[in-house]
């Protein structure tokens, strides 16, 4: 069954209220933006001033375009939304984003309640007000106002935060993390946290779900859309503390409610709640291009002996275990490293580590079943082989769809300098998760982790689903 | 008075055991980079095999050297240390770098008990063994075999693993962070964490302390050299967890020791711990470019709502606290920001905030007696100006020094792309931290603030005792 939001992010036609030739209106912006989208669709301007806007021919009101609407993008001043809202509503407009702010963030609460009730008696699903829009980078168009787009990926990202939204596009890219869909959802007052995630949860282009949020209007709906979603979902819930609250009201007009509660219900939901914006995408890139840990054991693979150390302590203090080896893993390792070492977990394979020593180590992990995912260290001491660290990590990657048994998340970390970073960036623009600190790799491999665990806990609930139809 | 250990970091006149002409041998790295080096000194290369090395006049043993000699750096096979320090012994030598591993990081206890009795009936001060030796960029001297120079500066780095030191200077001319010395301590059989401290407490090209410890040798003076450094001392103690100390064990054959215990020392002697090795980093750079804060008060300027909760929540969650705006401060920023705006702490300045607005909000808050720390925050929206943003800082750090009420630090964050990055980098050039996250922008505030506390109770110590002597 097609999904209801499908024509709100594949829109065949599409309307921009508010479009303008001045290039300093956010209209002007919201219009170049799909016309310049590697995507083909119809495009109405519309505007009573002009007879014409960046070659498009323009209507004076919705209601005047000839077509059938997918998607009316509104940018026009707030006091006039209401009215606009209304022609959409008679035209039976399907989708609408207002882009337009001024409502309940800046204490105008009647405002947002006209736009409410509008929409109560239409059939229309309406995003915002005060949002950015979308990029769908899934099919190239871009319905948004803002500059720039992602790369093609496999994570949804949603925020709330209109300017943290752009920003993340750029993050993204810096980080070679690649995006299917990004949205601002601003005040929320129809399509919803739970609404996009019902629909990501079933998009074939998606794989991650992000969202950034600061206040829930219904609790329930958002925490059965987690618990729903047959994908990992990473929360960063902002206003944790009392002054980010405050801050919280201000910003959004939103309450940012018991902060127990929601990191409780998120957990209980299945989802991941996130530190910070930087573990949102960390967290994300690992579960975008790493298949899930089985289980909490993880194997360490280091050239030098201190980054293993602070990685075993991240691991464990991020509630996985860094188990000793088993007898067989002892002797494959005892093989490959230099005899004044002795094998333990870390794995150090001292400081001239090369391709070899680091791919038969790493294999030997993958290939122990006490073992359910590898991290792959290397510090820039004076006999680093930084080409030859990256090597093997790409080969094994290669590998591992070939083994059966080598289905184990690898992620990778390293402390080091500019002829690091170059090949840092090779690892991120092939998908591999590889991360500056110890604790971020570390979290990171936690988040794969959880992500096996939810796994399996959905395969149950089906299996005792079937169990109960069996029984009927 | 000189310290001890001054003849040991500038010392003029060298010998290198082990020196070698071939290119694989870490005695050809570490004579090649003492005479490489941009510092005048004499260097006599000892090996009894060669006459002469790299240019250089050669010797057969330390003994047959006929000037008296500062620091001899020793890079020969475990089995023969002992007999070379018994002739530095012998010559009289003040200091001796032992670079040589395979003592009882390898369980070679007796080899070390060896060398510890020499030390013990000589003057000697003995640096290792299981060392890469120090660099020393306050006068350009590099006494290690390690390739790759830190830059300039102000903080002081002590390792007790080799390959992570090498790595943190990479690290460190990543981040534009400038080094005074860098320096190994691996079996620490003489020379000591606490020797170092003390050092570097008096060393003038020193403003702060960053230590990579696995474990410490004695605890009480240890800690007394934190408690007795009148600069901040960052210490990243590894091998935490279980699995981290049995790690810990194998790689420098030492005992991680309670960690509660380290945790609540460290802080009682006034140091700070940090998480891992980019927080010791992020802290650095915050304590040598910004003055303390003298109360953990803090303001946070920013273009977006989101970025300004979230470093709010990090900052409360930190230990700091973010006021509301005191009615003062309320009324000229009131005036700065956009009608839609309230003011509020964090400020938003709104999206398209410019270069004045940045300054007038930071000014107003620096202005401002109940606030004792500023983070400016950038994310990179639709109407960003990144070269405003960053402009504004360095004009606001710039006219810090003019006036006395503005002594108070400013740190930076951002949220962005690749038109933001290159911008960082002059910042990071400059001196000023900033960090792409909440979190670690929050932490190293709370570094500031650790900082400030640390020198009023260092103060009213001094006030203690000059009472004392009154008193007398």
């Amino acid at each position: 069954m097609t999904h209801e939001l499908e024509t709100f992010f594949q829109p065949k036609i599409i309307a921009v209220v508010g479009a303008s030739k001045d290039t300093r209106k956010i209209g002007h912006e919201a219009l170049k933006n799909i016309l310049i989208s590697d995507y083909e669709c119809e495009i109405f301007p519309i505007n009573p001033k002009d007879k014409e806007i960046l070659g498009l021919k323009c209507y004076k009101k919705v209601t005047d375009v000839p077509e059938k609407i997918d998607l009316v993008l509104i940018s026009v001043p707030a006091v006039i939304v209401a009215q606009i809202l209304r022609d959409c509503a008679q035209k039976k407009v399907k989708n609408v984003i207002i882009i337009s702010s001024g409502f309940s963030e800046v204490g105008n609460h009647d405002l947002e309640a006209e736009l409410v009730s509008i929409i109560k008696k239409s059939n229309m699903r309406v995003l915002g007000p005060n949002v950015m829009g979308y990029k769908n980078a899934s099919i190239g168009l871009d319905a948004s106002f803002a500059y720039g787009n992602p790369r093609k990926g496999n994570v949804a990202l949603i925020s709330q935060s209109g300017a943290l939204g752009i920003g993340m596009i750029y993050l993204a890219n810096n980080e070679f993390m690649g995006v299917s869909k990004i949205i601002g959802v601003g005040n929320k007052i129809d399509i919803d946290d739970d609404d996009l995630i019902d629909y990501f949860a079933q998009d074939t282009e998606t794989k991650v779900v992000g969202l950034y949020i600061e206040a829930v209007k219904d609790g329930r709906a958002f925490m059965n859309s987690i618990k729903n979603c047959n994908k990992p979902v990473l929360v960063v819930k902002a206003g944790r503390s009392k002054a980010g609250a405050r801050a919280t009201a201000s910003h959004t007009g939103s309450m940012a409610g018991s902060d127990k509660i929601y990191t409780a219900a998120i957990k209980q939901a299945g989802g991941i709640r996130c530190r910070d914006l930087v573990e949102l995408f960390d967290m994300a890139k690992a579960l975008a291009g790493q298949p899930p840990a089985q289980g909490n054991n993880i194997g360490i693979v280091t050239n030098g002996g201190g980054i293993g150390i602070m990685l075993t302590d991240a691991c464990e203090e991020a509630g996985l275990n860094v188990p000793k080896l088993s007898p067989k893993t002892y002797k494959k390792i005892d093989k490959i490293i230099p005899d004044l070492v002795r094998p333990n977990n870390p794995v150090d394979l001292s400081a001239d580590a090369g391709f070899f020593r680091y791919e038969l180590a790493t294999s030997a992990l993958l290939e122990d079943p006490n073992i359910d995912g590898v991290i792959v260290a290397s510090v820039h001491g004076g006999y680093a082989r930084p080409e030859e660290f990256i090597g093997a990590i790409l080969k094994m990657i290669r590998e591992r769809k070939l083994h059966k048994e080598y289905k184990k998340p690898i992620i990778a970390t390293w402390v080091g300098g500019r002829e690091y970073e170059d090949l840092v960036l090779d690892l991120k623009a092939a998908g591999v998760p590889i991360y500056p600190s110890a604790w971020r790799t570390a979290r990171s491999m936690l988040a794969l982790y959880l992500e096996g665990k939810r796994i399996k806990k959905e395969k149950q609930k089906k299996k005792g689903n079937q169990y109960y139809f069996m029984d009927k």
